[in-house]
């Protein structure tokens, strides 16, 4: 396996609910692991796994205080998701239907405007 | 393995830099499984690989013809990760430095303000 390109990392470590309930969480503020793990019914070590997930795909970063370290979210990669997926915007805001009513206002008073 | 919810199986269908090539493609208008593969340097099983994990997702929808079967962008999938990912904006976009700038400036006048 080669190593996934960021954006696919990124994109793979969002695939899932629990990964994006914990950034979730993260939004609300810096939580350590035990509060993070708290309203999932999952146990310590899977989200342990979760948050190296997270943590690699540049998602979270974690305090240096061994005992605490508390995680927080980094939103860079997720403004890349953003970046990404917002090329396609105009398939699905309307503009492309506004492109047909435009062609329509102008083709209205052409006699062949609704023959072609 | 439970079936991922749709928003999971989107960004698992995205998380992979071929498929969305394909997306860019498909952008541009409809094409066949030839015209897909045709930039890529991977065979005609593998594009049709990835076409069916993409259509899977609902990232893209095809023709009936048979032989043809042109492959169209389906843009609703795309939507819903913006729309999700549009949540965590503030993160990136600067309105929490401009939120402390609000404060410093709340604050100026307060010969308490930066004793707090």
């Amino acid at each position: 396996m080669n190593t996934p390109d960021p954006l696919s990392a990124t994109l793979s470590a969002l695939a899932d609910p629990t990964r994006r309930a914990i950034l979730a969480r993260l939004a609300r503020g810096e939580a350590t692991v035990n509060e993070l793990a708290a309203p999932f019914d999952i146990s310590l070590p899977a989200v342990s796994r979760h948050l190296k997930v997270l943590e690699q795909a540049g998602l979270i970063s974690r305090g240096r205080e061994a005992q605490w370290r508390p995680c927080r979210l980094e939103a860079a990669p997720l403004e890349a998701v953003a970046g990404w997926v917002e090329r396609y915007r105009r398939f699905w805001d309307g503009s492309f239907d506004r492109m047909d009513d435009y062609i329509a206002q102008l083709t209205k008073g052409d006699p062949d405007g609704d023959r072609h």
